[in-house]
Parts: C-alpha cells; sequence; structure tokens
C-alpha cells in the first residue's frame, strides 16, 4: 500500500519542474526497473508488487534503497504507464557534465528534436549501433521525461547525454561534422571519416537550425527510391548509423 | 459551424466498428488532407478552415464532395489530432482485394504489427523506398485508425495493402521470404534476391509468429554494435529496406 505522501511525490514526478527541484526520474515497467537496478543509477525508492521483488531481490538489495510493495493498481495509478504490473523506480538524475569525444570515435548531436518518443528511439538505436556520447540542445525534450526513458527500453542506462549550447561544442570540434541535407553525399556511398566526427540530426519540421548548419563540414543524404517527402528523425538516424558501421565496424 | 449530427457522424470514425459499417475514414491535418484531395482515393465530406480551402480549392473542387467551413475549435474538438487548425476529410474506404506481387518487385508482409504509430512509420518508409504492396495479417493494427493515417504522413495515399491470411499467400509464393531473426544471414552482405520477394516482418514483442516463420526461406539480421536488446518494428524495416536498395537500386 503506498502512502499519499508517496504517491504525491511520485506524481510529482510527471513534470519537469519538479523532477529538476527533486533531482530525480521515474523509471517504469519490469524491463526498465530491471535495466536500471543493475546499473551505475542511483535508485532512491522502489515501489514494486510482490512478484516483481521476489524475482529481482538481488538487484533491488544491491541499490539498498527503500523499498515499498505495491498492487499493479496503484503502480498505474501513480506512473505513467498505460498499465505497470511490475515496478516503479525513483532514480536519480546524472550530473550534466560536458562530454568529451574519444579518440576515433563517433558523437550523436541532437539539435532540437522535440519529441519524447523520438529522443527515446534514438537512445535506443544509439546503443544498438554502439554510439555512447549524446550531445544535445536545451531545446532537445528532456531525456527523464519518462516517455523518454520509455521509449528508450533500457538503453537510457548504456548512453551518456550533456544539454548545452552546441555551437560552443561544435565550434571546437577537430574533427568532421556531419549534418543530414537533401543535397548532401549519398549515405550508401560511405562518406564517413575513419577517425569519427559528429553526426548531427535536426528538429522534426525543420531539419538543423541556422545556428548549427554553418558547423556542419559535410552534408550527408539517405537516398530515395519513392514518393515519401521525408523519413521520421529516428529512422534516418538508425539509417545513417547503419551505413556508417557498415563500412567502419 | 459544423451540425450536431455531421460533428457526430465524424466522432463515430474514430472507432474501427463505424469506420466498417460506413466504409470511411478520417484523415486530419492540412499536408494529409492535401495529399488525400489530390490522389485516387474518393473524400466524401471535407471539413474545412477558410484559409485552407483558399489554398486548396482546386483540389477540393476536383473531388465533388460536400465541403464545409470550419473553425480550428471545431476541427480540434470533432477530431483527433491534438490540434488542427487546417481540415478534416471523410474518404472511402478502398476495397480488400488481394494484391498480386509485379515481377522482381519486393512486397512487405506485415505479422501482427499491433501499434497504430507502427504500421503508420511503416507505410512511410516503404513509400520511401518505393515498395507499394503491403500484406496485412488480420490481427495487424487497423490501416484506417487515424492515429495510423496521421503517421504515414500523406504515404497511405501511395501504397496499397491487403489484409487477409497470409499462410495461404505465402504458401504460394513463387519468390523467397526473407524474414528478420537473431540469427539469419547480415543484411550489410547483401542476401537479397535479384528477382525481388517477400520481407516479413514480425509482432512488436514476439516477432513473427510460429504460423509464418515455416514460410521463412531467408532469415536476415541487422547486425548490432551496442547493447540494445532490439530495435523498433519501423526501426528494423527501414534498416533492411535502405540495404536492399542500396544493392539493387
Amino acid at each position: 500500500m503506498i502512502s499519499k505522501s508517496v504517491a504525491q511525490f511520485v506524481r510529482s514526478l510527471h513534470q519537469k519542474k519538479y523532477r529538476q527541484q527533486e533531482g530525480c526520474f521515474l523509471v517504469e515497467g519490469a524491463k526498465s526497473v530491471q535495466e536500471v537496478l543493475s546499473s551505475t543509477f542511483e535508485v532512491d525508492l522502489l515501489l514494486t508488487t510482490d512478484a516483481f521483488y521476489k524475482e529481482n531481490a538481488d538487484g533491488a538489495d544491491r541499490q539498498r534503497c527503500r523499498i515499498e510493495t505495491a498492487t499493479a493498481e496503484e503502480l498505474t495509478r501513480v506512473g505513467t504507464l498505460e498499465s505497470n504490473n511490475a515496478a516503479l523506480a525513483v532514480v536519480r538524475m546524472r550530473a550534466n557534465v560536458p562530454l568529451l569525444r574519444a579518440p576515433d570515435a563517433w558523437v550523436l548531436v541532437l539539435d532540437d528534436i522535440r519529441d519524447p518518443g523520438n529522443l527515446g528511439t534514438i537512445l535506443r538505436i544509439a546503443d544498438w549501433y554502439g554510439i555512447d556520447t549524446i550531445l544535445c540542445s536545451e531545446t532537445t525534450a528532456d531525456v527523464y521525461n519518462p516517455k523518454v526513458i520509455s521509449a528508450s527500453k533500457g538503453s537510457f542506462t548504456r548512453v551518456n547525454w550533456w544539454y548545452g549550447d552546441l555551437t560552443g561544442v561544435l565550434n571546437q570540434a577537430n574533427a568532421p561534422v556531419y549534418g543530414a541535407f537533401l543535397d548532401g553525399d549519398d549515405v550508401h556511398q560511405s562518406p564517413f571519416n575513419a577517425a569519427g566526427g559528429y553526426i548531427v540530426m535536426g528538429n522534426e519540421a525543420n531539419g538543423i537550425g541556422p545556428n548549427i548548419t554553418p558547423f556542419v563540414t559535410q552534408r550527408i543524404t539517405i537516398p530515395r527510391y519513392g514518393d515519401a517527402e521525408s523519413l521520421n528523425v529516428g529512422i534516418a538516424t538508425a539509417v545513417i548509423l547503419d551505413n556508417l558501421r557498415r563500412v567502419q565496424g
């Protein structure tokens, strides 16, 4: 049975304002909570059904966090998922520290990605393609939004992000900066630098913004074989990274 | 000003039962309505703001449909979008006729794709990669669901679909049937048949079902370079089709 004050606290974390105030965010559902329990994130509070706790006692105990049992109905009521019959964790945010590009590595740069579902999908894709550094403009969706966490399917535990002024970073980039435009080099023709670089993905409606465009040193394009006007930004990210890894491994 | 009976009729089409009963579905928002007006779909009713009508009078008049002006507030109230400041069309469904594979063509086969957003994204991807024939299991999301139509970004006007028993079709397939599994041939290594075939995409949680698996003649895999457990089915569709077109054009 979840107390009124815990329920209120958890519900407040649906909103960015309170997440920032408390320094905490929500992780919901069996798979995501399992992943966060065994990650380097610090769990403050675990609300769990008896069944989920039994199966995940090791991970839960390792976190040494406060644990309260709850019913599926209660978890669903205080959380954001349509249904949750497993667990909900309140997890400490990480400090927003600048991230450096490792030698030969690829860094993903997100310029104003607004949709939380797209951002979560992009984390999952980055994780699939072995890219662990993501730089986000201040206008990009909040990575701690429950929809982002949920759409990332646990990948938020394996990639690192930083939010800040992209122009400052790109201004000091000592590597090529790739950006997807309609008139760039064909990604099928291996346009990628062997020593890594930055790949910029732009806003859902407007693409890469005018303040970022001057930093793009190489325009790339996903060739089109039919009539759709564009691809979703998550889809485009996956296709670009797939072509990159196909050639470079 | 939309009459009460029109509002009620439009709202009823949010539900599959009434769409099937009436043989109509909804198309909402500027871009989608523009595309459907100039497509071969038959528009029955157009609810439009004055501004949208002025800009699209040609398309609207060509359809010779009933046209009523409405405010953005009214369009939003009777429709399914979070906001709609342009137009809403009531469009006639197409008959569900079997589709044949053209010589050398590729056909996309959807086995139990449940999420409307995923189905809409897949229509858009198919359209981008020039694949216009999609066969859907009866359990796949309803293509006329407003979320599918909206997510397809107009691509529903350019691809053809059929819903029915996939086993019957695949049993008579005179071409290779490709299916994505974890243990298949690397899509980067050009495993695709030069004379076309079928590409099966499976359910979001369970992949290709046990009734369809026996018909798969070639298992394919998207190589993984990181730690995510899987890719979203829309993402996987895009990556597979991108690799197919890269080699075959």
